[in-house]
C-alpha cells in the first residue's frame, strides 16, 4: 500500500484543524477598536494552538518521510493521532473564551498530553515497520524532547489547579522547544542522502 | 482517466466530514469542569462517527488501490457514497445533542445503512471494471463482514424503537468488527505483490 | 508551470463547497421523528446542489485532463469559476430555509447561470492553449448541453417570478442531463488513447 | 525533504481560508429580494478577500515552483504566512458586518500588511536556498510591486482614520495590480525552460 493517500488525508485533516480554529474567533459585534479587546485571549490561544498543530504537521512530515511501506496498524495509529489533534480547536476555544480559566487550562493540557501519547504510539508503529536499525530509529534514539514534553504537559495540568500562569508557561515552553526544527533527524537524513 | 483526482477529492471530502463533526461540540459556556459534563454524549457520538469515517476511508483506500482505470460510473458511485457519508455529521450531532434518543438512534442507523449500501454499489462498479477474476474480486468473494454489517444496522434501527442501548450496541459492534483491518484483502494483495 | 497544484487547489475548494453545505442543515431541536420534517426542503436543496457541485467537479476533471500547460489566464479563469461555485452554499441555504420561495429560486438560478458562464470562459481559455484542432476542441465542438443549460437556467429564473415549481423543474432537468457522463468527451479520448 | 507535502498542506489551508469566508455570509432571514440588501457590503468584502487569497495562492505557486529543496526554515516561514492569511476571514467578516467602518478598515489593512511582510520573509528564505544567482532571484530582483503594495497598505491604514473610502481604494488598487499575473517571473521561467 502506498503512503501518498495517508499523507494527503493527514494533510487535509491537519489543514482543516489549523483553519477551523479561526471560526472560534467570532467577528466583533461593535465597530470600534475597543471591540477587539475581548478577542485578545482568543487570539493568544489561537497562536499557541496554531504553533502546536504546525509542529505536529512538521514532525509528521519528518516521521513519514523515511517510511517505505504502510500497513493497517500505521493507518489506525495515524487516525488515532488525528482524533486527539481534532480536539485541539474545542480546547483552544474553551481556553480563549474563558480567559485561561483553570479548568480550561487543565483540559487543554490533557488534550496536548493525549496528542503526545498518540504521537509516541504512531512513532513506535512506524519504527516496527522500519526496523530498529533504520535511520529513523537512530534519529529518534533518545527522544529527550519527546520525554521532556510529556513531563511539562503533566506539570502544566497539575499546576493549572494552583496557578494558570505556570500552566500556560509550561505549554508555551514545550511549543518553543519544538519550533526549532528537529536537528537530529534533519542531520541524520542529510548525512544519509 | 486517472484515479489521482478521484482519490484526492474523496480524501478532501472525507477529511472535512471527519473534522467538521468537531464543530458540533460547542465550547462549554461555563468555566468549571462540571461544564464539560453535557459534552459527554456528544463526545461519545463523535468517537463512534470518527471511527466509522476512518473505516470508510481505510476501506476506500483498499478498494481503489487495485483499480487501474476510472470511468463515469465509478465517479458517480463514489460521489453517491460521499453524499451519504456527508450526512453522518448531522446524524451524529442529533444523537449527541439529545442523549441517544430513540428517533436519533434510528436516524443514525439509517444513514449508516445507506452508506453501507452506497459502498456495496461502488464496490460492484469497481468490480465491473476490474473483472470477476481480479485480485479484488477474490478478496471480496464472500464479504461476510459486509453482509453482517447490513444485518446489524437493520437490527439497530428496529431495536431503537424499543431500547436505544441495543441499538447503540449494534452500531458499536459493527465499528469494532471493521477496526481490525481487512486481513483478507491485505493478504491477497501481499501474496500477489 | 504544472497543473498538479491547480487541480489540487480546485479539488480542495470543491470538496469544501460540497461539504460545508451540510453545515446549513442544523441539528433538529427536538428528539422526535417529527422534528426532522422542517429539514425536508433543506435536504432536497442539498441533494440538488450536491449533484451540481459533483457535475462541475466531474466536468472540471475532464476539461483539465487533456491540458498540457497552465498559464496565468487559466489560473484566474479557474479561480473565477470557483468564486461563483463558492456562492452555491448560500443560495442553497436560502432556498432550503424558505421552502423554495420565489426570490430564493431566482437567486439560486442566477448563481447557477453565473457558474455556467464562468465555466464557458474557463473552457475557452483552456481551448486557447490547447488549440482549435485539439481532441478537446473536437469533443466540445457543438456543446449542445452547455447551451441548453444556459437557456434552461434563464427559463428557471424568469419562471421563478410566476411559479417556483417550473423554476425548480428547470434546474432539476439541467442537473439530470449532466448526471449522464459526457459520452462525447469520453468517446473521443477513448478513441485517441 | 520533498516539497510535495508543503504544497499540498498550503493548498489545503488556502482552499479552506478562501471557502470558509462564505460562512460569514449568513443566509438571509426573510424571503424577499430586499433581504439580500444587507448582504451587499459582506459580498463586496468577500470579493476583495477572495481576490487577495487567490493572488497569494498564485504567487505562492510561482515562488515554490522553482524550489528544489525544502528545509525547516522554509516550513516555518510558510506556516507563518499561512497564519496571517488565516486571519483574513475574521478581518473580512468584521469589515462586511459593519459596512466598512473605520476601525475595521484599519484592521483589514493591518492583516494585509502582515501577510505581505510574511510573504517577503518566505521569499527571502526561499532565495537563501535557491541562491542569489538563481532564476527566481533575477525574477524578483526589483520587486517594485511588492514594495508598492506595502506602501499602499500603510496609506490605507493611515487613511482609514480619516476616510474609509480612500482606505478601501488603496486595498482595491493593490489587488488589481496583482490580478495581472507576474509577467516578470513568467517571462524569466519561460525563457529558461
Amino acid at each position: 500500500m502506498n503512503k501518498t493517500r495517508l499523507e494527503a488525508f493527514s494533510d487535509g485533516v491537519l489543514a482543516i484543524i489549523i483553519t477551523i480554529m479561526i471560526l472560534e474567533i467570532k467577528v466583533p459585534h461593535g465597530h470600534e477598536f475597543a471591540d477587539l479587546k475581548p478577542l485578545i485571549p482568543k487570539f493568544l490561544s489561537y497562536i499557541l494552538s496554531f504553533i502546536y498543530v504546525g509542529i505536529y504537521w512538521n514532525n509528521h512530515h519528518y516521521l513519514l518521510h523515511g517510511l517505505s511501506k504502510v500497513n493497517g496498524k500505521i493507518l489506525w495509529a495515524n487516525l488515532h493521532l488525528l482524533f486527539w489533534l481534532s480536539l485541539i480547536p474545542v480546547a483552544t476555544g474553551w481556553m480563549g473564551e474563558h480567559n485561561f480559566a483553570k479548568a480550561a487550562m487543565a483540559f487543554y493540557g490533557g488534550i496536548l498530553l493525549l496528542c503526545a501519547i498518540a504521537y509516541v504510539i504512531l512513532q513506535k508503529t512506524v519504527l516496527d515497520v522500519e526496523g530498529r536499525d533504520s535511520v529513523l530509529a537512530k534519529a529518534l534514539a533518545k527522544d529527550v524532547k519527546g520525554k521532556a514534553s510529556v513531563i511539562l504537559y503533566t506539570v502544566g495540568i497539575v499546576a493549572s489547579f494552583y496557578n494558570e500562569w505556570i500552566s500556560g508557561a509550561a505549554y508555551f515552553i514545550v511549543a518553543m522547544s519544538w519550533l526549532i526544527p528537529d536537528k537530529r533527524i534533519e542531520r541524520v537524513f542529510a548525512s544519509k542522502n
